[in-house]
């Protein structure tokens, strides 16, 4: 149940709307969206319940919902959410690619990487300067100096750039630093670093863990809306199965299923669940034509000298031609890139 | 290894080729292609073994492939393989529909849903007269009775039509009914039945196993073209994953991946997959972005009364509406419908 | 729902029923379970629908039951089925172990392992005539042949035999040569093979489908149950995940959950799970402490010559000291070896 | 690779031997482990850069490792790891067991499973102050008043406490109050926790992801010790599968497995893996049948009233009479509880 307050309200009304719920064991949450507040609640109360809310004065309304997840449902915003961010939109008509490097290794790697994105209808630089390694003797990522190093291409090449966060101790930095932070796979159910990127007044791309089911999925971009920032994007990465011939398997199905259940955008990383580059052109296609709003690619100048995932990246040239055909899909589905 | 042999050899030659097989105990099957002669071997032999076959009079080549399979293989078999039957072609330029009801359930419903398929680009009736149902209570298929419904509405429709086999005894009636024959996802590893389609002289449709590797596909593959057989197309149908918006995950990099590996075409079983109509539309133009050389899907005029799979049957009226969608895709592709 | 048929109804009786069945659509079917006639429906009728049957004279009972499986449930069959054959009880206290090579390969072979079973508690030698081979160029058993010297075997060790049947053409052939029948994984959701065996007056292990779940399982066992066949014992062989340090993840859970829902024995194979030998001990004396009836294990005399599944495959002497673990473990769970 | 360091080598080689790591792309890590520097490298270098090395001054040894784990490797540390805290040792002869709630939700709740625990040969009261869970909406633990609840428990009962940590921030308030810290499923990739638990001094148990390889799982236990931290107690919780009968599916698999490839004790929580009560007996026997150095498992004294998973706790009468069958079981393994 979603219970909206009213303005008028005041601090000792949403106390006894509390002390109500506490007194039927219904775990909620105050949240302050906006101008609003609304109350979150666990489960769907009593009918009785529910009249012995609605009946107090500081309830505007009290909407049941049938999902776990509520402020991400469709049942409780049936637009779809739009996030504007810079002069772009994601989740309108037009579909946003983001591209660039798995991780920020240096200026001159960062810069050859935007160069070769010039003029292929890229809006965001991805690249990461905190990196999730399997290893704890591999490269970790460049760290706050990766961070200015994206704010400087950002600069020069007129793009908007997001990164992963990783660390709670970290979300105020990245945040002041980039446009879209981007919560990994493995963090999805970090509900302490979702709390925080809750807070952080930026747009979040939310990858799909690996073993996630998609209601977990929403489950968790709720936990980032409940805490106070609705602009989450959902991004698909590919599920781990038993096949190996990639390194996940890409759940396309997951877009549909999406759309019927949430109002927030959708995107997907072919790269990262295919884990090599031969498949990126045939599953970039797929994505949009499932109805993915966005896709984020990893795209390398020296793919060889790459300090991470260098068997996943385009070469430029190659996502180039990509985009090409990308823009016929687009069409076809009635959409632009 | 792939040994072709020459076409004046004799019994005795194959034998003695046989013979020094068995003394390295290297696993093989003596393969009738057409007018050649191949045998195809578990595993390539050592270099001195591979020496010693080539020198024997009998042998016209003997060629060492690095995969499992190997008549399934690009590498044997490097030009894609176009499969014609009536005048459609299957794994050429043009993606072939296939649609139709799961079970053939009397002649009023075949009727129906054949005349409600008219104009929408179908060239293939599927149903099926032999059902696996998880259930020993549950309706099992008209059978014999079935095929014969299944060969009126190919005669009043022109429609070529497509049925799986279940059980070995019924290989040779249902190969003299339908054009194509189905393997389901169940028997994708039932050997005595892939042996048995090697023989039948009809194309053959072979679903991937819910739980099957790539690897494991093609294998079975192998299995039907060492029999004799040639005309495999292989459908990705979805596979068992955690994940339960869906029946199965379809897993659309499988196109791509198969593409490298393999040259027989490639469909898409949508219907199966999703388990639910709704997802239908945006899996089947995926799968034509990704790459696929057809899609088997099931309609059906009244799913509300199917006796099976109803969820899954879109109405003749969806399906036309989408094949209008998939004609956008398919030439965005470079292809046709 | 399971319908009991009085002794005293006529094949008109029957008729009537089957058609208020259909009149319903009310999938089922005719079970002539030894004396008895019972007629198994998928569903549970309306409360209306059951009072109607119930009113029949010739109906003796009409059990509702909650689960797809009917025959197979504990609600239908409260006491637990022991399988008694030969001097042994299958689903006793007693737990049997049944050992034995993967594939009959010669007499020598056959006789090697059954000479080193002598006086390891071991009653059934497994071993198989016809092996589900993935590759078709693969050794594929030695058929006929082999059963016979399975059946040579029983003869001089006094050990009863049990085998695998893949082609229902075999199975009338397989059950007059040797004591129980296996269906293998990949065949599990074989429904044709299923009915066949069902009619095979043998008892039957039925392994667990590498991506079956439980009740799958068990509705695979009821179609052998509703085809004649009471004497299903379950075999729990792991199945198919993303963990690749074992060839399968054997569930042991499987066992005390199907406890809760069958009356059917259940025995577990921990060398096809584990596909290596060195988990075997570890794994077999869990599967005892979980509640297995019994254990399916390879054994070989000379493991490094197995035509098959060599690696998986203890030594008779390894065996032999295994069971000296595995009778203190049974002890523990107040049962013996 | 895993460089010991010689006492007597100065900063400076130091320095020299990581700018030698640095030039070969070797990727690595100083690890201060007790009174020893080791440097742990990603990969094993070539045989001409191992000898460059060994020539080195400041090198005592250089011991290449086959595994990409090196500190958590049998290679490298063949003796087992046992694990001594207060009175106990984990990894040695006897079996630990853990027991206790899920949460910790009142001292009245605390206090009554500490003193049903009584005399059941537990020795460390597990309970939660942070908890994960799916709704942000759901009670999201005591916290620190939690902290103290179970740190007076502790006082009272004689038991050693453990406890989940989930946020980097709050790793040395735990490690302040419980005499284990534990990493829960979702957060065993969250590399930044691994690296404060490594230098908390504190025992960890590090359980198991549910979508981990063993392969990830001991790579996590390597990201702890390579921090510092040498005392870590892998912890088996199930693993996720398309099997829904169990929450997880248990892979007892892994405990032999891991048994061969590190010295790390590892124990078993059945509760998780379940997600039924029902289920804990059996699995419960079968983990120390398969070789667990120990249990981790929910009591409560009253599960109805559970604030989170009480579906999954025994209650302590209930695990009193489990505790006896254990005993037997341990005693059959050679081992005591």
């Amino acid at each position: 149940m979603l219970i909206k307050i009213k303005k008028s309200a005041h601090a000792g009304d949403i106390q006894m709307i509390r002390q109500l719920l506490n007194r039927h064991n219904l775990g909620h949450r105050v949240i302050n969206a906006g101008t609003e507040t609304i109350i979150g609640v666990e489960a769907n109360p009593s009918e009785e319940i529910a009249r012995e809310l609605n009946a107090l004065s500081a309830v505007e309304s009290a909407m049941p919902i049938a999902t776990p997840y509520k402020l991400a449902s469709l049942a409780a915003h049936p637009e779809k959410t739009v996030i504007r961010i810079g002069n772009i939109e994601i989740g309108g008509e037009a579909i946003v690619l983001m591209a660039g490097p798995c991780a920020i290794e240096s200026q001159e790697q960062l810069e050859a990487v935007a160069e070769g994105l010039k003029g292929t209808g890229v809006s965001v630089l991805r690249a990461s300067a905190y990196k999730p390694r399997t290893s704890p003797y591999s490269f970790q990522g460049m760290g706050e100096e990766g961070l200015k190093l994206h704010v400087s291409a950002k600069a020069k090449h007129g793009l908007l750039i997001e990164t992963e966060v990783m660390d709670v101790r970290d979300v105020a930095l990245v945040a002041a630093h980039v446009d879209i932070i981007r919560i990994g796979a493995r963090n999805m159910q970090n509900f302490d670093l979702l709390k925080e990127v809750g807070k952080c007044g930026k747009p979040v791309i939310l990858k799909r863990g690996m073993s996630s089911t998609i209601e977990e999925w929403l489950m968790s971009a709720e936990y980032i809306i409940a805490h106070g920032n609705p602009d989450v994007i959902l991004c698909e990465r590919g599920i781990r199965t038993f096949e190996n011939a990639t390194r996940s398997t890409l759940d396309l199905s997951s877009i549909p299923v999406l759309k019927r259940l949430t109002h927030l955008p959708v995107i997907v990383d072919p790269s990262h669940a295919a884990g090599r580059k031969d498949l990126i052109p045939a599953l970039s296609a797929a994505a949009i034509a499932a109805g993915a709003d966005g896709l984020l690619v990893e795209v390398h100048a020296n793919p060889k000298k790459a300090k991470c995932d260098g068997k996943q990246a385009l070469l430029p040239i190659e996502w180039a031609e990509l985009v090409c055909l990308l823009k016929k899909v687009a069409l076809a589905m009635g959409r632009s890139i």
